[in-house]
């Protein structure tokens, strides 16, 4: 798939020219020529000479700099003054800042903020450490911990390269769910280490949110803390993408007219949210899941597996089928693809069951391309921003962690996955669905307030909720202050 | 010594009474007598009877609910509403947020901050390490961690209980300094796993200001990762005393024209603040100092010492002085007190050298009233706000990260402290001084930018500084977003 000028790859150029009529003209069109797409156009000086700052939408780094260069060939004496890539601007000092609530720049302010007031406070926590709730940020803070060993598709970069992705993740948690969310980067990729680390810094935190940590150590990770800490814990990238999936599929069955225990689910690599999405495929009542990898079925026979794909073996393909991922595809209703590009083909497509339904998830580029597709699957999804139906973790891990610390729940619990789930599939009225419209767009202001509130409502009926506190320290609404 | 009414036992209580001319008046007389002091009254509803929001300052708790009461009785017909403690209300939630710097609201924005153009950031990040500085929060940040194991004087508290003061100094560290400073607050009091933790998370903050870790383990702690972390490390309850008090001294020996070498030091509590005294002293000059604890003067043939006490005992007392404190204090110029309240006596002070100067910082009562000491020492100064002259720690921190921040620092070394002590005097130009004003309010607006200046500069000539990167990401002073 050949890449479009976008947004990520977008550059503010500097560029001095003389002030005469149709100059900025043919600066715009050398810009067009050279591919690019102009976007804002902001005045810096008018004089003898004009000084613009010109904003442009390019395909990747190297052509930012031919569109450059494309201007400064532009007749007549155009300079480009400075070159700017807008992305690393926007990341210039990191994307985040520790803000206080109130104002400590008086006497008496900092008295009941700080010293001597704090003294009162610190002691009702340690007289009934559930007030921590209530007088620390505990109730509405998470961690988002990695250990940069997954990030993206680039890999183990580290803990310090790991950070701009955590950074961002804390932006889209306050953003879109008011939760405030902070980057911990952790120096170790010791599975002991990491659990021991995460243990020790979870005192301030009502939730653990895991992220780009690589399989196989972020199962074990994941499971140890969730049971040696009382506050949820969630590896995003296994549970975010099986929660969103879960949804799509949802209402993808709506369009379709098919029911979870009749469908045949072929999914193509089981590794971290392949697994998860498996998991939450059986919760949610898929009777006939069949996982593959690169060397086929994956099936308990097999002597190359992992735990986690033994588990995955041991509890799908009931039927006991051996072979190719062309073998599971035939009369499959959902293929859904955490693996590889190009590894769908138009003749796995015309195995399948009628209707087929296709979540390709590779990053960045689909196991099939949409216009390959097209015709063919009945209903398609990828995780890309520049086609119908994106599935993106962004669409659930701000409403699920919303609805877990609104509920100060100890655990995030398969209930409170597939409630989250559910509540996001429901976003799109029924009569709104249609084969590129099964799952919201990430802005839709919807999402957030109802996949919480259902969260928040498994998590006081499957009995893992913290009863409210009578917050008896202020029985007024609001200090007078 | 008596307390006054002050904001830290500030409440506001809602009132309702009858709309009568002379009942508000009624009502904030009854609070006069009650010894409350009133603060803000505001208006709530006003009709047939009116309600009002009435803002008082109490002594402590009981004196709060005691006005309550007092108003009720008085007549006629008044209905305290509701009661509200200040401090609590304003602890409610906690009292820090992480906040993004720019939206993400938008699809460009997004694929810039986030997915898919944080890739780019990530990458750049990983092939040189250094770029952390540029790209991420790093530096501008640091962790405040403690373990809670000594609390303000309420001791061991644990983790959350800790977490109230924790929050509270990075709003300090914002407000003060602009640094983004994170509360960590560890669920273990084990010193190895203390180290490991903090290493651990480090990557992603620019410095660490341990806090509140009880002696001796905080020694061990702060060495160990000052030696082992290429970022600054700083245990506050030391070194932030030992800054502020060498501040204090330089002033107060221009006043009473005394010099550094000249001086008999008596340091009264050779604990975490006081072993970090005696060393900062010993840097700036100070030959004799004779270190003293409750069962008198330290010195190297006792056995009963601590490894840190020990190395106090070893580097003081160089004429070899025995005793109790009041042998010690015999001729000094110096009595600096970080131990129990009301240890020093008039008979003490008459006792010491000409224009004798008292630091009795035992916290919340000094170690002699500035009352009684009136007269007799020539300069007296306290850890209180409400005498003259208040050492604290507040002066230190956020004026020492901004430097050790701004010149991106590997340690916090010893050049850096002296650096930030003599700023911090120099703030107080010399004919301004007087022996009620030798240390600046914490409000001073200077004291930031001049300490931060004087510390970065240190931290270049003593080798610790980081080059500053060529920004060569952005080449323009601001994006034109």
């Amino acid at each position: 798939m050949g890449s479009t000028p976008s947004a990520s790859y977008s550059v503010t150029l500097r560029v001095e020219y003389p002030n005469q009529a149709g100059a900025l003209g043919k600066i715009l069109t050398a810009v067009g020529e050279a591919g690019g797409d102009v976007g804002a156009v902001d005045i810096v000086q008018q004089g003898e000479r004009s000084i613009r700052d010109i904003t442009i939408n390019a395909r990747d780094s190297d052509h930012g700099h031919r569109i450059a260069e494309a201007i400064e060939k532009s007749p007549p004496e155009i300079k480009v003054l400075s070159f700017s890539d807008r992305t690393f601007l926007a990341h210039l000092g990191g994307k985040i800042e520790v803000k206080p609530k109130m104002s400590v720049r008086s006497r008496d302010a900092l008295s009941m903020a700080y010293t001597p007031g704090v003294a009162r406070v610190c002691q009702a926590v340690a007289d009934d450490p559930q007030q921590a709730y209530s007088l620390t940020v505990k109730r509405n803070t998470i961690a988002v911990v990695s250990d940069g060993t997954a990030v993206l598709g680039l890999g183990d970069v580290g803990p310090e390269a790991a950070m701009p992705v955590m950074e961002g993740k804390a932006m889209l948690f306050k953003e879109f769910a008011n939760v405030d969310a902070y980057p911990i980067c952790l120096g170790t990729t010791d599975t002991e280490e990491i659990i021991a680390t995460v243990k020790n810094l979870a005192p301030g935190f009502g939730g653990i949110n895991l992220e780009d940590i690589s399989s196989p150590r972020c199962f074990e990770i994941e499971e140890r803390l969730q049971k040696e800490l009382e506050i949820p814990v969630f590896h995003d990238d296994q549970h975010g993408t099986a929660v969103v999936v879960l949804a799509a599929l949802i209402n993808s069955l709506t369009i379709v007219g098919k029911e979870m225990k009749d469908l045949t689910v072929v999914v193509n690599g089981v590794g971290a949210s392949g697994s998860a999405c498996v998991k939450i495929l059986l919760s949610a009542g898929v009777k006939n899941i069949i996982g593959c990898d690169s060397k086929g079925i994956v099936r308990p026979e097999r002597e190359d597996l992992s735990p986690m794909e033994r588990w995955v073996a041991e509890n799908t393909n009931p039927e006991g089928l051996i072979g190719e991922l062309s073998d599971a595809l035939i009369g499959a209703d959902l293929f859904l693809g955490l693996s590889v590009p190009d590894v769908l083909t138009v003749e796995h497509l015309d195995s399948m069951a009628e209707n087929p339904i296709v979540f390709a998830m590779a990053n960045p580029d689909p196991e099939i391309a949409p216009e390959e597709a097209e015709g063919r699957a009945r209903i398609m999804a990828t995780g890309r921003s520049d086609y119908p139906n994106q599935i993106n973790n962004t669409l659930c891990f701000p409403g699920i962690f919303r609805g877990a610390l609104d509920s100060r729940a100890r655990k995030m619990n398969e209930e409170m996955k597939l409630a989250a789930a559910h509540a996001l599939a429901e976003v799109i009225p029924d009569e709104d669905l249609s084969e590129d419209y099964i799952i919201p767009s990430l802005f839709d202001e919807r999402i957030v307030p109802s996949m919480a509130k259902a969260v928040a409502k498994a998590a006081h009926e499957s009995g893992v909720a913290r009863p409210s506190l009578e917050e008896d320290v202020a029985q007024t609404p609001s200090p007078s202050s």
